[in-house]
């Protein structure tokens, strides 16, 4: 089992390791536990045992949950069972119901204690450490929501062995990101045969993969520095999923994301680190991509999120764990777009 | 024109004096103005003039902007305006709309700066400083919001001039908690008839009772100690406003509210200060209530926001400005309750 610790104004752990579910504990009396409808009801169980929540709350699966009219029903039925302020939320599974639940658990009241236990590997490399929270609106992605970190974090990798092997790609996708940005050691073991569910290799990666971001995140928890750069290979692909209205899952467009951010890299003069992204691309096997041009993709990387009133930031790597922020000028975003459909044409 | 500065973590200023609406200015480039329906459109225009907002929302008036859908709404319109998070969202109008508008400043990209130009004497007194945001739900009232303190916030004083006196009343009933809790030098100024929009006394006594909460919210952002005290008259208020679906008004039930109060305070062994909520509610003529049982408020007081696993705090005062929170056992609240009942059926 490893323990990573998350500091900032509230800190709080991760654990990662086998049999987690079982062994959640919440100092507060009275839980709301919220979780998918799609999640194995052994799961549920376990953690019903384990915490004997006041109530449960199933929601829709993956991101249809995530919408701000399950996010009314889910506090109504809080303010049902008279859930008092002293109480927690705890979210049990995949990224999209832990946000949603961190969420709920940030405006219930104002705020109530909150708990995790991700069920995916996405879920435990990327959501469930950082305290980002939300719901999606009609009008984009992750658009409101709440920083509220969690008080605890419990990354059970059994749950991990009930995963198809392309849900699984998908937090392989953001822990080599993680590599990329910050520590070149996890690019080789995110690739290994043992980084796998039940693998050898499984625990330590995993965990290291959440380190990255767990110090990211202690020295920066509202995103106004170096928390951005866990936004590598994120502007192209969130404009990915929304122009195949999400045809292309989070995990898939990070990959292609990825390859496209570290062509801009390197045509912004910094090393050329398409030889890692390209190493990914084939390992991960992404579903191809319909046919884009330029124009396709640009209204939707114009307007992410990330875009503030003077355009559209880049994160970008001089070299491997050297990452910065750039405004890329339009041409190059373009020539790199040309080079980028090349390469996934070829490689996917 | 006075300035008041409320301390904590994220520091800011209320100015409350004429002609403040027209003097406001904020540091984001791109604002987001929302305002409810009723409201004079002389105050919108002056607003208008003085931000230059890049989109203006007009929401329903009073209590039917704090709902999710009205949220909802709102959050669409400025993604679909492609609003950036280093926008502005400013509330215009009462309690409500600064209510709404700060729980979408918080959650709009996870918070965007937040401003608020209070136009009602409630909204001056006591919604406009704390931080405080939040919707309400079908099952109660402010039952989802956050914490977001505004970046400034300006009482521009010639909008109180377009109140209906009743409306004023419901602003005074608070300022006149904030005299009993805290600042016993306001409680003859709330009632002189200099205390009128355009009286001699309105700057200084509204100023000053904003000021008792800014040194309480200073010292206590999240309510988890003396901030509790500003809630002084309010779990019987809560209940009168509930069991009546809301024909009774915030302050009237609040001016019930405090004499309820300060006879359990008394009951509870502290001074006698019932003729200071007498005297109130003489001044301020609320309506009748409809007839009522103890068994008819006892599960709305149960259920009040301010409850947690252990039961229901009141807020009770040993003397002037020496408030307390306690757990009052059931035959003081029901005793307190028919003289309470007595008294008001005498006095109103």
């Amino acid at each position: 089992m490893r323990r990573i610790e998350v500091g900032g104004p509230q800190p709080y752990a991760v654990e990662v390791g086998p049999g987690l579910l079982a062994r959640a504990r919440v100092a507060e009396r009275q839980v709301a536990l919220i979780h998918p409808a799609d999640l194995p009801p052994a799961f549920v169980a376990t953690v019903q045992a384990a915490l004997s929540p006041t109530l449960t709350v199933e929601v829709p699966a993956r991101d249809d949950c995530k919408t701000l009219g399950v996010f009314s029903k889910v506090l109504s039925r809080l303010a049902q069972a008279n859930l008092p302020r002293d109480a927690a939320v705890v979210g049990l599974g995949g990224g999209a119901v832990t946000d949603l639940a961190g969420f709920v658990a940030a405006s219930y009241l104002r705020g109530v204690a909150f708990y995790t236990l991700p069920t995916t590997l996405l879920g435990m490399v990327d959501a469930a450490v950082g305290g980002k929270t939300g719901v999606n609106l009609p009008e984009g992605k992750n658009l409101v929501g709440a920083f509220w970190p969690p008080k605890a974090v419990w990354c059970d990798t059994d749950t991990l062995t009930t995963l198809p092997p392309a849900v699984f790609a998908e937090g392989a996708a953001e822990a080599y990101k993680h590599g990329l940005i910050a520590d070149p050691t996890l690019l080789p073991r995110v690739l290994s045969p043992d980084f796998r569910p039940g693998g050898p290799g499984l625990e330590d990666t995993l965990a290291d993969a959440i380190v990255v971001k767990a110090v990211v995140v202690t020295r920066d928890l509202t995103e106004k520095g170096e928390r951005a750069f866990l936004n590598f290979g994120h502007t192209l692909a969130h404009a990915l999923e929304a122009v195949t209205d999400h045809a292309v899952t989070h995990g898939e467009a990070v990959g292609y994301g990825m390859h496209y951010a570290a062509l801009l890299s390197r045509d912004m003069g910094g090393a050329d680190l398409t030889a890692h992204t390209r190493a990914f691309l084939r390992w991960q096997k992404p579903r191809p991509l319909p046919a884009l041009t330029f124009e396709d993709v640009w209204p939707f990387m114009a307007r992410d999120k990330k875009a503030d009133s003077e355009g559209v930031r880049f994160v970008l790597l001089h070299d491997l764990a050297r990452p910065y922020l750039a405004r890329v000028p339009e041409e190059v975003l373009r020539g790199a777009f040309e080079a980028w459909q090349a390469d996934v044409t070829r490689l996917c």
